[in-house]
């Protein structure tokens, strides 16, 4: 399969420390014509399923044969198996964790658990797996190694409890699974399941107890500080306020109920 | 007109979500070779002020042929026009709202509304124009694409108010336009405007109340926590604190009058 | 000597203001092919101690031949050096402050005084040596120009107070010097003192009065929250808590003591 030279990394590392410049020197020293772009390093420390929001949402805008490098790793140390795999035409490495169980839905899945412990940073320290598994793993993967060469096939399962969407009477229930910068709420429910739901129909959008409204297509189709419901730029239902900060607004964070029904109630 | 392979990229989007990431990703399918370089992400979310001081003080650092890529964007899914262009050798791709206005000032300018929806990503959602329209002109842009095939030839026009000095009786007035991270206060004062005022004269500087001085070459001339006024890296006059930060010692903000004084006060 | 493409860059100058990008401008314009890395940017400002931490730790982890960019720099302006050097295999630009002390323990060091301004940016700013002195230095260097032509050979001394571990007693006394992101306690202790003190026997660690207890090898073998003690990746006595932060629960900051003990307490 085609590699694109790009490299992208997801980590929870921060920028304030060499973390992520050390898993890039290791990179580069053994492909230096990668192209390394971070996807970001600002995961909240240790939240996986932020981190793997962030890969699923984002991976398809760069090109296929990317390779894609994500380390949120509580369980570095412990038993927890070192992955790399491919589907829908991008390569990933990770910790199986979690941050790949967007993956399952993917087609063209291969998945490996990393055994040969030569293509490995030489000695492996046992607190950080990003730089001496994760990172040459991936620069070795961009130079075109096959997965086999790498481990042993593995059977991904499941780690994180999905986030699910219910139909309960009339009301589908989802929620919020991610709070970008600008306090957009960023909810479970695709753009395809409320067309399915609202067949075209008016429906009103509440966030907990706070009625938000009908389905917008902008922000600017509501006043400043006013809020708004529309489907946000990766397909999914968020909730917003223009030109304003809806998690402060309505004091959400993760979790918090997302109700769409059926009608226009204001 | 030569292109440099380089895109700079200056957003409000910060970098703990992955929507920079997103742009990056799309112009890197379009074209493999683009050397991305962050320009800033930081700008205070939908400041484009701000956004337009930190493009105009540092888009000549880059190699002529540069293209800049620049959304702070409240406007986006309203009727705004999205616009590309050149000036002075380098070339910007923007929302029409002020982010060009220094534009103005340059020569050999030549800018189009972007119109051209066949340089755009498919489908267009309407609050992520950085991803979909911005990014891909831009690649095509810094791949060599012509400025008029993307698009209508626009008017520029001023949209923010323009920070003014002003002579008053024997006064020159100016403002705080930008503060920076280690506190540094930058107003809008030329090295040249001084230059004319003060005809190689003493002067003395203060911010609002509080009187500075007169003008220092570096911060080493005072001492540790004092404050101080000299020509700043970009050519305007700024006032900080040696080793210490002046917006703190000052509570300073934007738009604070800076004033110049002839003669010697202290 | 080879040279890798690579610059690397660390400073005290944050993301949100447009210094990093302006170094860049400035280097890709001499260097068109350079890989641009940051290390760092999110050194506290001024802290020369804690940039020469990240610097020295983080170096070894890019290819030999790589140029390491530092530009922490209070004293900018002042009469204090301008410096090139390069030891064991890398290469280095610096204010003579302290950056640099760790490369008196290395080999093959060769270093000059920057005194040849064709090589600089012109004019040269007071204040922002980092873009018109450091960052075209590098860019020469990193294309291959001799250290030698670049100024004056020049005699590296230490700058900053030496972290010094001390065996009083029966107790091997250390500080902590670095404190990163997730809050871990980074020792001055190297894992060869550690071994050389022990000999293999148990030993008792603790933080100012806090008793932490043995050495463990990885966060994992602790229950989540409690606090432990290891060899961090590298290479120094570190002190965290398990899926939780060691700095928070102890207050702790750099300069705190770190003792080690022979014998087992708890």
């Amino acid at each position: 399969m085609q590699r694109s030279k790009i490299i992208t990394l997801l980590t929870d590392f921060g920028q304030q420390d060499g973390y992520v410049a050390a898993m890039k020197g290791v990179i580069l020293g053994l492909h230096p014509n990668a192209n390394l772009i971070d996807l970001t390093h600002e995961v909240e420390p240790q939240n996986v399923q932020a981190g793997a929001f962030l890969l699923q949402t984002h991976f398809r805008c760069f090109p296929v044969g990317t390779v894609h490098l994500a380390v949120v790793d509580p369980g570095v140390g412990s038993a927890r198996a070192a992955l790399a795999g491919r589907a829908a035409g991008h390569f990933f490495v990770a910790p199986d964790n979690g941050l790949l169980d967007f993956c399952l839905d993917l087609s063209e899945r291969q998945v490996v658990r990393l055994t040969q412990n030569k293509f490995w940073r030489e000695p492996v320290s046992s607190t950080f797996h990003g730089r001496d598994i994760f990172a040459p793993v991936a620069a070795h993967l961009a130079r075109g190694e096959l997965l086999q060469n790498l481990g042993e096939l593995f059977q991904l399962q499941r780690r994180l409890p999905a986030f699910e969407t219910r139909l309960v009477g009339k009301t589908l229930r989802g929620q919020v699974v991610y709070i970008d910068r600008f306090g957009n709420l960023i909810s479970n429910i695709s753009a395809q399941q409320l067309r399915e739901f609202s067949r075209d129909q008016p429906i009103t959008i509440s966030l907990a107890e706070h009625l938000i409204g009908g389905l917008c297509q902008t922000y600017a189709e509501v006043p400043p500080d006013s809020p708004l419901a529309l489907i946000g730029s990766f397909g999914f239902l968020e909730i917003g306020v223009n030109r304003g900060n809806a998690r402060r607004r309505f004091d959400a964070r993760p979790g918090d109920p997302v109700n769409i029904e059926l009608g226009q109630i204001i």
